[in-house]
């Protein structure tokens, strides 16, 4: 097993929940055929679980702008790149990373064939649901869990195992599956950019296979519009099969700088809209708008809703938004609340 | 500088000319749509560059198969995915790769501002022109100029550098621009493809900013669908605007069995058809064709016309294709003859 920790930054996830900010906001929507008539226009709001906030109108204003050939802001549909950070942005991150849990999940799954892990941290803490000690292991126990409970099996396997876990897991607070924990505004926000000719991509921290096994059956993103962390990968031949064995390194961290690196060597083009919630997404949000000579959307996800969701930014330790929400205003970002800027949080079953 | 030699496997590419085979073939072709007449059947030919061979009808045998709900070998779309190789399959690669000759002009032009290189190889070979002796200095010698070429600067610049090569540089012996050398069959093919709802996508050993400089004006592949080697690159923010520095380690090595791995973390799903032309592309047919439950499809452009373009196969140190070929009959690849089965091998200017 190899530790890269320096690679790891942005790894440790950990179980902490924190205060409010609210974010006042009140605007009359525009709609993108005027001569279509009132009654129509509310009809085929494209967005229909946004509040008619300013937040609402910006991105709209800014969709108007870019797929308008006769204006100066226009942007060929090939460079309309779309990115979305997941954890916090497309679905619910708190208490903990779904992926967290599912890899303490396994681990527990994995320990009769370890008998070793009950005496070894940071398997035992695990074992023992001591969470207090596996987080004083640091970020070389997370990667040890990590490796342990997403490497030594195939590609195939890995998927089997991580989609039947999203299929039965439930989320310990809200209880209900992750995949109907996804926000129904943001599912919209997607399907208008497509609408608009944008490309959508998912930009995350979590590992690539894991991400795959819910983004298309939850937020129509299929696998290859998917960016985020990975471990080596070998290919060998095996019974007479192709397979994909999943190797115990650190390949890839898709997170803070990571995240244009990843960007650009997926797509290899600069996004002109990207949504994030956290300090994590920081460099995706600056990589996508500073500096650049055309118009360009920052988003950031404000978690201010205690009521519906969580409530929670610069103390917390999963989702932390302090940084990046003190860059916001001077960056031009739009901090979206999801108190007042989404009449609906979950999609619908 | 780091060397990772183990992973540098099939970087090495030199300076040989060598032999022909031949592959008869004669058929008649297939159309889509037998409904609609003898001559407009012959009037929309997907494919006028390629004769009426048995591999033609091998080609719409398939694409007919998959794409006909009504027929057991139906595939999905999204399932759709085609995978080419570059170097000898959508464009010439003799006598040399086109991105080494890229490299060795690039330390030519470098040469003032590193006056040491005179006296150290493999740089002394490459400013004398001594090619056997950069030969002699082995992989790590091209790692060397390859790293000396592509890295310590932005990815911005190097987009910069490369692109003016493409446009300036002129083939060694056929004396014309490179993006002039792509294969005219090739590229209706990938449009055939593409029409009938497949994705097609570039995977190759050569570096990915490299191939994304011509891989849309020469092929109209869009770089997000362009997959190939990498090195380390590093976010950083210089003079007010996001940078991201190409560091002088390689990051992936995306030839033999790197392609099935560069194919998995890149698209996430397994191709139905795969394109190559030497040994590098053997695990990448492997991966689409061996152990599906599916029909598949394996090519291997057999390089036979030293009248048009090169002959060459077993013997080649640029191109190699021996144990691919003997592959070929027992694992169902259809061997492509460039000099039976393509009526025009170059695209018209």
């Amino acid at each position: 097993m190899s530790f890269t920790e320096s690679r790891a930054r942005g790894l440790v996830l950990f179980v902490v929940v924190l205060v409010a900010l609210g974010c006042a906001a009140s605007e009359t929507p525009r709609a993108k055929e005027p001569s279509a008539g009132d009654e129509l226009e509310a009809a085929v709001d494209p967005l229909p679980s946004w509040n008619n906030t300013a937040t609402k109108a910006k991105i709209i204003a800014f969709v108007d702008a870019v797929t308008d050939p006769d204006r100066p802001e226009y942007v060929e549909p090939e460079e309309r790149i779309a990115t979305f950070d997941n954890d916090g942005t497309l679905w619910v991150e708190k208490p903990a990373y779904a992926e967290l849990l599912f890899a303490l999940d396994r681990v527990k799954s994995l320990a009769q064939v370890h008998p070793e892990w009950k005496s070894q941290e940071p398997f035992r803490a695990v074992l023992e649901g001591n969470l207090d000690a596996f987080v004083a292991a640091g970020r070389r126990g997370v990667i040890e869990v990590l490796m342990a409970s997403h490497t030594g099996m195939s590609a195939a396997l890995f998927n089997t195992i991580a989609t039947e876990w999203i299929r039965d897991a439930r989320h310990p607070e809200l209880e209900k599956p992750y995949t109907e924990l996804a926000y129904q505004p943001q599912i919209e926000l997607l399907r208008y950019l497509e609408a608009n000719g944008f490309s959508t991509f998912i930009v995350s921290g979590g590992t690539v296979e894991f991400l795959r096994t819910f983004a298309d059956p939850t937020y129509g993103i299929p696998p290859e519009r998917v960016i985020g962390s990975s471990v080596e990968t070998r290919y060998e031949v095996q019974g007479g099969k192709p397979s994909l064995l999943r190797v115990p390194e650190v390949d890839f961290v898709n997170d803070k700088g990571g995240k244009p690196v990843g960007i650009h060597k997926r797509i290899g083009r600069r996004p002109i809209l990207a949504f994030g919630n956290s300090d994590g997404d920081f460099e995706m949000l600056e990589y996508t708008t500073l500096g650049s000579a055309g118009v360009r959307l920052g988003l950031l996800l404000h978690h201010d809703d205690a009521e519906r969701e969580y409530a929670y930014d610069r103390e917390s330790k999963v989702g932390t938004l302090d940084r990046a929400l003190d860059a916001a205003s001077g960056a031009g970002w739009v901090v979206v609340s999801m108190k007042n800027d989404w009449n609906t949080v979950f999609v619908e079953e």
